[in-house]
């Protein structure tokens, strides 16, 4: 009965998963999810990672964008459009409904876990799905000539196309971990870093006070992925990111930043030259086809972790 | 030039104008539009009244249900509804980009007048919509056995089908007239009163301090509809509103209601035995069809009452 916990972002993290739950219980998954991506838009309380990871599992993600719900309408945006209301974040229809569920329940008192559990549910997706915290967390993003925005207006309306200079994590120094994030670090056979960003995805997860320590206090079975592929992200930002901020664009530099964190970083096949380059850092690396093109490609890159995690489990 | 300011609630308010704006011009008259109503729900700034004068008037209202827009989808309520959440005051997907817009700028620090007008140009409907007041009001309803509840969950989640031992407007006594408000009372041609709910849509804009004074100091060329005929309510609770707190429901009811307001009621001819009971309340009397079963009849019924005020105008 191999427990696996997963630390995850948006879209990387949420195939992982997809694959994962094809090749291993989902009932034996935890998902630590990214909440520092949250927004507050027209009231609403949007949660796009967390959702992102739900509606993947549901099988309900609209799979051009990578987010948002299949099936999708957008009659509120042409509303929102005629009065010249902030538009750039678009809200699908079916997917609004998710919002003023999140929004009504937290007005009446409910914690961020406790709502995205029952959401998880609703959607019968099997994995149990945690946010990091049920505090605010929110990246801040400090883009040359502007100053300092919120991480969707680096993200989504400037399509995350402008040099950054600093990222940080409002509200991580009063945060604490969501009841269960812990435990689920602690307990699992193995830890999962999924392939999402290094800086916006997995870093505010990792700026809670007390996720860095739990993780380090099991790094020996625990197991990242790389995001980069070939000096290049597969999606997003964090080729641009890490290059930014004065890290390294390749597995090297991923290599350095989990080397604390993991035991083991997967690479892709394109990066085999690299593996020496890797290890050097001090971690353990496992070469595999990390592109998941498709659903059976996230199964594959899921039974190459497991298979690395059997090999592991009990180094403590 | 006859200007004319109009009371409005909302179904029969927003018939009533649709018909006065085919036989006035638009930019001659001015609405003051019922809050009381208004809720936040799911974290979303509704304004029931407002909207349904604004879509009547751009010729966008759902017809068969009174509210809400034409050609509406309803999937974001599906998705609440997947989720258990509460479903029963129903936003469609075209609607909720108002709900989503209005949020959006109260947070920013626009008020509601602002809002209000901003959205009724942004649907070209010509006349100038002003809510009451940019405060908080709010119409509480004291229902036997359970106490004292919001209008909307009188209304809508429980239909009205409940006894009301008490009504009052929560805020009333803090708010202040929206600006524009007094002066289009006090500069009018002619003041209507909407056939709209006595106790529930025009009570809560006299509630705000200085309208009831405003509209008494040109009673003389105000002029009131009766919601009620033969008895009855054209639609919604008003008769038995007015039953439970102790008025007479019919027109003799409602011209003691409107007495020290208006110089005139406009009955229907159902109720055309009553005319000497009504003027006997002290307020003259017309009769004249009010049910306005399509649009003709409600400009039918808007040139009776600008008939009226051609004669009364000037009486001061």
């Amino acid at each position: 009965m191999t427990t696996v916990t997963v630390l995850a972002g948006g879209v990387g993290a949420a195939r992982f998963l997809e694959g994962l739950v094809r090749v291993h219980p989902p009932e034996l998954v935890t998902v630590i999810g990214n909440t520092a991506d949250d927004l507050v838009l027209h009231g609403l309380h949007v949660s796009p990672d967390l959702d992102t990871v739900t509606y993947t599992l549901a099988g309900q993600i609209n799979q051009a964008a990578g987010w948002g719900l299949a099936d999708e309408t957008w009659s509120a945006m042409t509303t929102l459009e005629r009065y010249g209301g902030h538009a750039w974040f678009r809200l699908g229809d079916r997917d609004l409904g998710t919002h003023l569920y999140r929004t009504a329940r937290l007005g009446e008192g409910a914690d961020l876990a406790t709502i995205t559990g029952d959401i998880a549910k609703a959607w019968d997706i099997g994995v149990r799905l945690l946010p990091v915290t049920n505090d605010r967390l929110r990246t801040m993003v400090t883009v040359a000539d502007e100053g300092e925005i919120g991480f969707q207006e680096y993200f989504v309306e400037r399509r995350h196309d402008v040099a950054v200079e600093a990222v940080r994590f409002d509200g991580a120094d009063l945060a604490a971990p969501a009841p269960g994030v812990l435990d689920a670090l602690a307990d699992a056979s193995v830890v999962v870093i999924a392939p999402s960003n290094p800086i916006v995805s997995i870093g505010p997860i990792l700026a809670v006070p007390g996720i860095r320590e739990a993780l380090g206090r099991r790094r020996e079975s625990a197991i990242a992925i790389s995001p980069i592929v070939a000096g290049a992200a597969i999606r997003g930002p964090a080729d641009r990111l890490l290059r930014d901020l004065g890290h390294e664009p390749s597995v090297v530099g991923v290599a350095r930043l989990y080397a604390p964190l993991a035991a083991t970083l997967v690479i892709d096949q394109a990066d085999q030259a690299l593996v020496d380059d890797v290890e050097a850092e001090g971690i353990d690396c496992v070469v595999a086809p990390t592109i998941m093109s498709d659903s059976n490609a996230a199964a594959a890159l899921a039974r190459v972790v497991l298979g690395v995690a059997d090999a592991t489990s009990g180094r403590g």
